[in-house]
């Protein structure tokens, strides 16, 4: 048997396990009776997830706030969590539970309840139906959160629902800390902490974890030590606040005599870059930048051999790297390359044909990923002064969310925990030092609580962010994980959190 | 007195005008009968231009285009003009006709039937409602139009009206042709003149016009001599054509990895222009410019100094010009300066918020004005160089409009009549060699045409292409001409016409 194999076999049914004899060293893994009832609660697992799916909290939109915590609230208390209460952080409230289960050990869970925005045009299917479709792996749901990140913390919720249907007590005490504006940046999450009982209950915590599908199509899991920090900023030019360029939109001719806030933006963007937009070019910005260490570069070049190139290609829509570079450098800079990104831009006229104006204002939408040891309250500071330096201090820049990088060590309890897990599911996995995107580990490795942090589960899901986003339900393969086996994916890890050394 | 006063005064009545005895001397025209004609035919001029705004032919929009070639048809033969009809021209047709007066010379007359896209809620009151309001100035008429170019046209047909009420003879017989594509820069225009019957009319005049209200709220009028010329184009970049960068919107995580589009096209844009945007830095793109005579930059000098530097910054909605330049030096810019200017872009996510995304696609749409010689065939070509040379090849260029600069002689004979007629009318005025705005008077000024052509008549209005354009229907100042006053202007300029030398 190779590395990637199996795992809906491994879990067809309990008798099969037994007969394996995977899990015979683990007698008291109550796997039968718990496989029994994920398995009668798969219909109201998916309705759940659907019903959810209805309710977007939107927090760039100031959509379903209050809503949104509210039926998440009520989501943790069905599940079986006790003290459920919002948490005022100055924006979308938190929502904070825990359960106790009388066991040895404590984890954290980090969850959002918000989702991206969506266009209902680009979709497929209306994007909060959550309808089921057929997709090349299988049975799938798409809709907004399917993989992020609703599924799957739907489908965790459900494993707590099959472990109080079967009567079987849980391996570990969980507290529950989720936030609802995890799509803006974060920015206020932070302040949860300051509510002395959810301080207090997450630093009895021995780790923290965020539930998410992380099989490839392939099957393969990349187990992430970390991730990208971020800011995310709009830069604005107006010819009102600049003092140059008309106050409102006037007659083109006049760009023979008349500054154009459209021209100052363009110059003031292509000033914070290099390389067509592929290397920061702010004044200082790589002054903290710390090298990948040869322990994460072996990682990496092992992450590289057992992962597919195509499959990463098909999934971002692209056909070649930057620099037609290798599958293995591509890793790398997704680990260690600060980036800026121009998420959007607009200015003047963009209707049909042309308009012959001269704009009186032009923004664009950006956001900068930061590696260790960037900070994002530094670096938006070498924004400011980069751009005050070269003329463009009349630019605003309205700051969204930011936060800093976020690392765990590779021998921490927590990632011991998902290697013995995934090798007792036979499921083939390699360690990232780093993932290119983003989250707001730091909150959790951060001060005051430097716990170990990360995202763990099986399943598949992707398109989050995009239209057709969609979670893999039903599996029709035996190399990735379908809801059931995420949930018990899930039983087998929390049963191994329950029995680590710290 | 001194060179900006009476206007109206010198036009209130016939009497007072024989009074006066400034037309003593020209006894052959019937002032006093045009004058009465004129006036009772006030209010029937002002419900036409209403009516005419009321249906708005944009060609960009593909609104109304042969609606509003019949309605101007309509409103061509009720002011007696023969043998109306479209002419094909690949795009919005032309509408011709002619009217023959018996009379000596043959004058040309170009009219638009378009107007410019408008948006109705940045609008004080609906722009196709054309409703009367108090201006500083007098009653003015508000709508998209009123100036741009239904108003000052409106008025001269109305000017034909009163010929034809008074019993009067025109002195000039009159070749019309119209266009419907004004706005998205004539890209057809020319093609009316493959009509045999269209080309021999026109060639039977001694010159062209077009109707315009000329005078600056002080009353002062700029004869222009000629104009810049144009091209309109949108760049397109996206990740599909291009080969690099995503073909679908991605996860903004990979621009550690992935090519962006829309940096590619910053990259391209800042490529086009030095100086803030200031100076174009197209290759070769001052090839052909041909710097102002020591005639034209006295005449600028002219310009400078009689005119309000104070209420052109008004008009523009600015605070200053380019460098902190003088008003003789902006003049000199808006005539001679080549200009790259960017109407509009977007790309990507341009809601509330942020969306940490990597578009897929970004575009700006430009207009670049050219001066005497360069010709819009040969900029289009060096623009296309200009970006495969720098590794810009797959951005794609979708042409709109183009044309050339046009240029008329100070001493042709339609330029001399107009210096005649305001000299007569007592209205200070100035020779411009150029505006900063473009017009398709090449049709007339190049081949195989070659006429005298440019804008011509007294009237004030503002606000062309901008919300709240307008056009002055009463004036409460004896500087600036109202409806009525504008048309005894045309009555005089058409005699001028008619009794010039070749």
């Amino acid at each position: 048997m190779n590395r990637r194999n199996m795992i809906q076999g491994a879990m067809a049914t309990a008798a099969a396990l037994s007969a394996a004899g995977a899990f015979a060293a683990v007698p008291d893994r109550n796997l039968k009776a718990l496989k029994k009832a994920v398995d009668a609660g798969f219909d109201d697992a998916i309705r759940r997830i659907q019903e959810w799916i209805k309710l977007p909290t939107i927090a760039a939109e100031k959509l379903n706030i209050e809503e949104g915590a509210d039926y998440f609230a009520k989501l943790a208390t069905d599940a079986g969590f006790g003290k459920v209460r919002k948490v005022p952080t100055g924006g979308s409230p938190a929502v904070f539970g825990v359960l106790d289960a009388g066991a040895k050990r404590t984890i954290g869970l980090y969850f959002m309840y918000d989702v991206k925005q969506y266009d209902a045009s680009e979709w497929t299917s209306p994007p909060l139906e959550g309808q089921l479709f057929d997709h090349p792996l299988g049975r799938a749901l798409r809709g907004r959160g399917a993989i992020n990140h609703k599924g799957p913390e739907g489908t965790f919720l459900a494993t707590l629902h099959a472990f109080k249907a079967a009567g079987v007590k849980l391996p570990v005490n969980l507290v529950l800390l989720a936030e609802g504006e995890e799509e803006i940046g974060s920015p206020n999450f932070h302040n949860a902490l300051n509510d002395a009982e959810v301080l207090a209950s997450m630093q009895r915590a021995d780790a923290v974890f965020m539930p998410t599908n992380l099989q490839e199509p392939g099957g393969d899991i990349a187990i992430c030590l970390g991730a990208k920090g971020i800011i995310e900023c709009e830069l604005i030019c107006s010819g009102e606040r600049w003092g140059r360029g008309p106050s409102r939109d006037t007659h083109s001719g006049g760009k023979a005599y008349i500054d154009s806030p459209v021209w100052h933006l363009v110059d003031a963007l292509h000033s914070l870059v290099r390389d067509g937009g592929n290397t920061p070019a702010i004044d200082g910005w790589f002054e903290h930048v710390r090298p990948l260490t040869q322990r994460e570069l072996d990682l990496i070049a092992e992450q590289a051999r057992t992962s597919s190139e195509k499959e990463a290609m098909e999934a971002a829509g692209v056909k070649r790297w930057i620099d037609d570079m290798s599958w293995q450098k591509s890793i790398e800079q997704g680990a260690a390359q600060p980036t800026v990104n121009i998420e959007g831009m607009i200015a003047g006229y963009t209707g049909v044909g042309g308009k012959t104006i001269l704009p009186a204002k032009a923004s664009a939408k950006l956001d900068m990923r930061l590696v260790p040891d960037m900070t994002a309250r530094d670096c938006m500071a070498k924004l400011r002064a980069h751009l005050d330096k070269r003329g463009f201090g009349d630019i605003e820049i309205k700051f969204g969310g930011a936060y800093d990088p976020t690392a765990t060590a590779e021998n921490s309890n927590l990632i011991r925990a998902e290697r013995a897990t995934l090798q007792r599911l036979g499921v083939s996995h390699s360690v990232l030092p780093r993932i290119a995107g983003s989250y707001p580990g730091y909150i959790f490795t951060g001060e005051p609580l430097r716990k170990p942090f990360n995202q763990f589960g099986l399943g598949h899901g992707g398109r989050a962010h995009a239209p057709d986003e969609y979670y893999l339900i039903e599996s029709n393969t035996t190399k990735v994980a379908g809801l059931r086996e995420v949930q018990m994916g899930f039983v087998e890890f929390l049963y191994e959190l329950g029995s680590m050394r710290s």
